[in-house]
């Protein structure tokens, strides 16, 4: 059994983590902290946890992960990268939710973040926790930065087009959407039921912290330099990503789908769906599935519709995939789950 | 014109009252006040409100209401006792959205507000603004105590069978369900999106402060002793109570629809729905309306189903209702605005 | 493995069905019927389902499900009496998730459902499918009626009180809430999304179908005549059921939560919460649990709050729970699965 | 009083007609037809519109609306031209709320709406009944062809940019999303509560019918010939239309915002929101107001958001501007209503 440990486990994805792990057949939950919850169940907080784990959640100062075999970060940002070092130094592995270790360039992370970076000399070892792309990478990581839940979402749709060398620019309009989980559970009036539901807006217009991180990717995988435009929104929902990506081909394109179907035949959470249908977020909901569909429109202009849980694929359910990745497990342990429809 | 100020107007009651208010065919608003928000623009904070008013809002320790013919209180409970003897001697006429004065008994108050009473004094002149019990007062009322939202569905609800005598026992359930908005525009997490949507949940079931504000009005107008059962529920929605009243009868009763259309045939705003006929909170969304409808079971056994918008009818509508009876205005005046639908 | 035919597999419980079974470590599944959609796979109209299952819909005038062990009938009211007596002498074993079996006595049946019976002689052999109460005989049934969602959420909350006489009166008051899935998924203005969000109503107030359903267990249960009151409502949410049920004790009682914590003991599937705590609906949304909260209030009154996922311990769950009972399965087989939060 | 009738009042338009005539200052409501309803009391079917009217429906073959000065056609596509002849002829003012006189070229529309069109030389005496461009006709028109909801998004977020010949290719993305009333009051499983309810996905991606509607517009303003991608989405909101519109400048913009300031400073119902400002549909819900929000990005992209709600500005509000225009009333007549928020 991987001595598994979580680190900050009162948020959204925290408690994601717990739903999947407590039913991982090669997990051994060891502990979970939280500053503010200490001494008190976890389910006590999460009430659908009940009957699955007496875990108690631990004061961060107070406990030793240092036996554990993985600990995943479920924090804030500019959390993991304190605790890092001594982990790493103990021979535990990383698993970092937050974004402290997703931007290779410190400047530039310290840019967005708006704090210094505790070990840039860690970012150069820190893996980018996408499967579907640094698969081997993963094998042998030590810390692993988790993707974004956008990003996710962009670039599982973008890349079999990347790849191809298909495009006729770089030029990239991301048109995302995201249910109101991906704000997180801090106690925010943005966030209240009143402000959210029955209402949609844009948000992060002239610039988003996913903005680099999928750019970085993108110029990692493209040959020519890639001019990304993204735009989220918040869907008076609680789970799921919808990411609407427009490109540019050079001419029309015989058979996108299949093209698409080729680049992620040996993938298990990547699912192609057939031309003419689209993907809805409640497919893949608490799922770590992602459905792609691929149009091709007049003008050699591509449209394509991304879907994941945002919670699941985006963030606690890909953690897992890294993590069976890391260990030599079956890429799918605990990760089998149905969506939830309705 | 009637000169009006508010205090309190980043809450929801604050906005509905601006919202209406600024429509008010005799109302010309002074004022609006909040501590944290002082100098900018109310539709900054509202952009709903663009185009209407180019009001501020100003410094609360800075503004000087008394020039004012009425203020309105949309303010946390404690705040209202405390400014209300200073306005009040100025001349001032008082309407307070918060509970301050709806409890005659200030021990009883302090018990369940856990707060010393201000100024208990003032308990014994302050009329409780519910204009269909209680009009004659409020139109020479100085200070009024606008009703809680769950009281006025539920006492509107009950008032025609506690005065007809007809109850076997006051032994009443009131069973009730409020959209979010009447928990407030304060960041909790309890009333985040997440926690709220796709959920429903009772809540102070042991008891809730507005048992003794609805038992001291069954109190007033029964003849026997009333006992309350009130248990409150959340709904996954913005706007709306919806209070399902159950009561015992002495035998079985010919007409209670009649009763009811009878009680109410003066009133502008409670509306008696046709037997067979079940109110919607969305028919009162926006509206200062209650739908009431009134079934008789078997077993003599009474269900009086009503609705409301908690943030009209159960809070800034009613406040002006009640200002248009303290002024002498047409009761109806700035109300007329129809249900938004779907 | 237990062979499995699915009768009526578009709607909401029989995805639901499809979603736990396909799971299922015990279980293949051999047919599943719709005369509408035969021929489509059933991941064409349920894409979560992808990945998981190739089975299509067949006809069901040419589905021969007499070699299955167990036939689940997902159908509307009325379907599964037609078809019972031919499965049963082929020696299939039946579990129907409709109502054509719930009601013992055939009359009364066709008065609320109007319509006269095909297999009246049935009725009395028929199994009434809540484990908590049935169990022994569910085991050796052939024919079992699986509970309505109100029912099951209603009865698990009152049981232990029926069964201890410590009531003073049979007297219950059970006001429940419903998620709009437990209104299928039939094309009616009524369900439409611009119709039931941001609104809340209630509906069947003199009268609903689960109410002798309900009686009929209490009746059964308890020694003295039993008096309900049942007024279900619909809640803007998909999935969940809230029942706040009302009783009259004859004293003051010591310890209910323990009384409910004996009574339930042995179940997998009821968990009663700590005194002060209030379920939620979310806490059980994908998950076969009932959780209970007891609360004695003054004068003597008991309110219990109970929630369930309609679809899971509602419906398909509790159905699975039956034919694992059936098979001399472990009972919690294929339906371990934690629920959805957030 | 202008004398007004509607055909086809029981969809959402309708009663969104009726919501706001019934409070026009200068409207006398005549008539509404409904075959399926005839004989009813409209606020039985809405009663949200109790105490405002005691209108019935009537029943469309028998009801002479001749004498009526404008009819408001709220029907399905199809049905107005088969009417408009003869109430032309009779001298009454057409305004239709349905596409049927939206597209000029009589072959396109029988393409995108698959019938023959029933009047074709109608067409060229059809203004496109949007304000904000084509005012002057509009005063003198009898037949005016009310915007769809998105191309009134999309097009009030275009107009400046396209007739200022900033843009580099007419090459624009409209990425819009819309709440479900947009899909009309229908039965249909898609727009379940089940279906819509957290949940969100695209449609129409590789054609919808206001594609043709918005390209008309845009080819007519624009020099240059338009190539518009146009992907529609669902939200799970009853109200509202969001369109992001992406342009592609010929060079940096210096104030973009101040241009569309410009543009709509005479405008009663196009707001333009300072910079750094994103406009939230719920800012408009119930009012006939566009909130604009215009964003330069690097490379010369161009980002302009829009919001409306889809029932007034994008249906049934636009239609009354229409009207106040075409009888020389105030334009803003009827349409002052401030949004509902929250």
């Amino acid at each position: 059994m991987i001595k598994v440990g979580i680190i900050g486990g009162t948020g959204y994805t925290g408690v994601e983590l717990l739903r999947i792990l407590s039913h991982h057949p090669q997990v051994s939950l060891q502990a979970i902290t939280s500053r503010s919850e200490a001494g008190k169940n976890v389910s006590t907080l999460f009430p659908s946890l009940r009957g699955i784990t007496d875990l108690q959640y631990s004061d961060p100062d107070q406990s030793n992960l240092s036996h554990c075999d993985v600990v995943f970060f479920a924090t804030p940002n500019g959390i993991a990268m304190t605790h890092a070092p001594a982990l790493l130094d103990a021979g535990v592995k990383i698993i970092d939710l937050g974004a402290d270790f997703r931007i290779k360039n410190a400047e530039l992370w310290e840019q967005w973040y708006g704090m210094q970076h505790a070990c840039p000399d860690l970012l150069s070892k820190t893996v980018y926790g996408l499967p579907e792309l640094y698969r081997s990478d993963i094998k042998n990581a030590h810390l692993v930065a988790n993707p974004g839940c956008y990003p996710t979402a962009i670039i599982l749709a973008a890349l079999p087009l990347l790849e191809s060398g298909l495009l006729v620019s770089e030029h990239i309009i991301a048109d995302a959407k995201s249910g109101v989980s991906g704000a997180g559970r801090g106690a925010k009036v943005a966030n209240l039921f009143g402000e959210v539901a029955d209402n949609f807006r844009a948000y992060g217009v002239t610039g988003h912290r996913h903005d680099p991180e999928i750019t970085q990717v993108f110029q990692h995988v493209s040959a020519k330099p890639v001019d990304l435009t993204f735009v989220p929104h918040l869907v008076p929902m609680i789970r799921g990503i919808h990411a609407t990506v427009y490109f540019q081909a050079q001419a029309e394109q015989a058979d996108l789908t299949q093209l698409f179907h080729e680049r992620y035949k040996d993938e298990s959470f990547v699912d192609i769906l057939d031309s003419g249908n689209f993907p809805e977020t409640r497919s893949v909901k608490g799922s770590n599935q992602c459905h792609i569909s691929v149009n091709a429109l007049g003008n050699n202009k591509i449209v394509v519709l991304s879907v994941i849980d945002n919670l699941v694929k985006g963030a606690a359910g890909q953690a897992v995939q890294n993590m069976n990745i890391m260990f030599g497990l079956e890429e799918t342990s605990g990760l089998t789950n149905l969506a939830l429809t309705p």
